[in-house]
């Protein structure tokens, strides 16, 4: 916060609220004179705003400063389980929950299995259930719940919270809105898994503060979230980062998206999964073949087969990260970003690939966009877009 | 405009004579009475601002509007001829050098031959004499020109006025701002050419009013200049939208880079010549093979020969138009532009190829990303960057 904040109507009133909330945030215990010097209002406003914000419940008087002479101040934080937010992440085969409170930590996570029909309504149905019952175990009233953030496997309309296309989950052109009518006075936010992700990743991950990063996930499909000038990068149509259809291989394979080479079809764990059945089906000697059913093959299978020094699954590993740097490179050489952060599976095998992949990137770009960049496995993992979904409703909270 | 403006000190003062000179500039013809509106200033302070305006010569009054009861208010403008810019842009060939005036008219081109040497000192002293002799010729005084913009067909530090590397010029790491010590009360800005052409479609092209855009400038290179949120986007190290380098093709040929199949080693008209050569070396029956010497042959001939039927002169541009196509589907995918404009030597031969190169994008981008952006060549053609390079000042000017 570096301007000043003046005025005295309601618009402004709840306008310094906000930003008032946001400065204690980020501090995270700071006294009234602090706040007075920060803001440029006078000690008797801050003491005024400081009060209301007392008596809403989002804020408490936590502990003692140090002196600067005179009386110790009281120090001002945000209130710990005063509020709350909820955040939901899905695939084919689990739905994420995470229940955080207002100073974004996190309560609980849970897990439950995804409805095998995945029809969107039975899915938003288990969904509800497990938001209600969150709700009552930790005996929290709808007025206390500053919002839920749901991330999609997909491309969404976040303005106007409609799935547009999760082709994973077999979801077109699907309004969310009308799915959350048990929670009508309840703020719904809807956002791709890799936006998420990159949200969870400003604001508590390993892109805090930094101005243009990408966060590529990698799993069945592969998606990226941009961040620039410090805000997601929503482009024309609302559809960024669709890394994964980006064509490195134009006599390719065919992707589902119809086209051909693309990404996905040579880096997404489907494909590494697919590569290694075909391998253990022509008979190549690797531990690959120990797997008693070839349809058991899952990513997993692959990392452990590389780990105990298989070749065969340690080059469908780096075969992947090859393309995935070819992409990353031309990402690079177009927006120059601080960061890049890789993660969902791909956190999985990392440590495997990832020096593999970063050469790659500073052989392929050129030395003046990639000289700046740090390319870094998310260190949230998996759980970087079910928390993002949580932070979603804080942020707009925090004015951000 | 939309926010209201207040305050009195001269920081203010001059804050204000900007956005009301920007506000002149837009509206080309208003009133005080239509200023004080859209400011929220007072008549008095409008009338006074006005008045400074007037006397600093950057406008005048000119004529009579319509009057909604009353007397007809008097209309101030910008007044031409009053205050200049100078825009100069390069290649190996030539130097080109426009004369604006603080209303973006263009009062004079001209171009000069690029110095055999490309020795960059003698190329500045060339520069130096041309903008010389150009103020004298229509009597400019140094005060009236508001700067001097340059554009460099290379990556550029704009900040540190620096050309970092412009390999076909033979340019790495000098300092600019030394070479102008001449005009040393003259602002001076150093921009890359493609982000000069996206200047100039922004200002008084095909982008006005548009926020996210990419130009792409296709001749013995490929780079491209991209704007976000209605700004040029720079990154993180300054040096973005280097399409040139995009790998389209993983087994492709060496490019000056270093690295292999670059956008640039299919698409630019270096290739294009290339390989026409390849062919006439190779005995392929074509209209090529009336040009006499093969040393000969040029940009200029395939497009004639294209014009004239011959296939093998169009599979070369249409060929070129293709991988192109496929970069820009990739640019389309992450970044979701509302327009990506073609220019430069595109603009000879786009009749040819743009069609094809369109349905190349419309088919390898995801529909959700494509179906909002449009694909056209440049109207400003060749001249895009000179003009961009002597709006810079002028949009520093304006505030903008």
């Amino acid at each position: 916060m570096t301007g000043k904040i003046v005025g005295n109507n309601r618009f402004l009133k709840e306008f310094n609220q906000t930003a008032i909330l946001d400065m204690i945030r980020v501090h995270k215990a700071i006294s009234r004179a602090e706040l007075s010097k920060l803001t440029g209002l006078s000690p008797t406003a801050i003491g005024s705003i400081v009060s209301e914000l007392l008596e809403m419940g989002y804020i408490s008087e936590s502990g003692i400063g140090e002196s600067k002479g005179g009386r110790r101040p009281v120090l001002i934080e945000l209130k710990p389980k005063s509020f709350y937010t909820i955040g939901i992440d899905m695939d084919v085969n689990y739905i994420n929950f995470v229940l955080m409170d207002i100073t974004s930590w996190i309560i609980e996570e849970r897990t439950l299995g995804m409805p095998k029909s995945l029809v969107f309504k039975n899915v938003m149905k288990v969904i509800r259930g497990e938001i209600k019952k969150i709700l009552k175990d930790y005996g929290i009233t709808t007025e206390r719940l500053l919002g839920i953030g749901m991330s999609v496997p997909g491309m969404v309309d976040s303005r106007d919270l409609k799935i547009i296309f999760a082709p994973n989950m077999g979801w077109e052109d699907i309004d969310v809105k009308d799915q959350f009518e048990d929670f009508s006075d309840i703020k719904v936010y809807v956002e791709n898994e890799a936006m998420a992700s990159a949200i969870s990743e400003n604001w508590i991950g390993t892109c805090q503060g930094i101005s243009n990063f990408v966060c590529v996930n990698i799993k069945s499909g592969i998606g990226s979230g941009i961040f620039i000038d410090g805000k997601p990068y929503r482009g024309t149509s609302g559809i960024t980062g669709e890394v994964g259809h980006m064509v490195v291989d134009s006599n390719g394979s065919k992707c589902r998206c119809g086209n051909y080479g693309c990404l996905e079809t040579i880096a997404s764990t489907t494909h590494m999964v697919d590569q290694a059945k075909r391998l253990v089906k022509s008979g190549i000697a690797s531990k690959l073949n120990d797997i008693s059913d070839v349809e058991d093959l899952s990513p997993k299978s692959i990392i452990d087969c590389a780990r105990e020094g298989d070749e065969v699954s340690r080059n469908i590993l780096l075969e992947s990260a090859r393309y995935l740097g070819l992409a990353i490179s031309s990402i690079v050489n177009i927006l120059s970003p601080q960061k890049v952060v890789l993660g969902k599976d791909f956190v999985h095998y990392s440590d495997i690939v990832l020096d593999h992949m970063k050469e790659i990137v500073m052989c392929k770009a050129l030395k003046q966009t990639s000289k700046d960049v740090e390319i870094t496995e998310s260190k949230l993992g998996e759980r970087a877009s079910v928390l993002g979904s949580a932070i979603i409703p804080l942020k707009v909270f925090f004015g951000k």
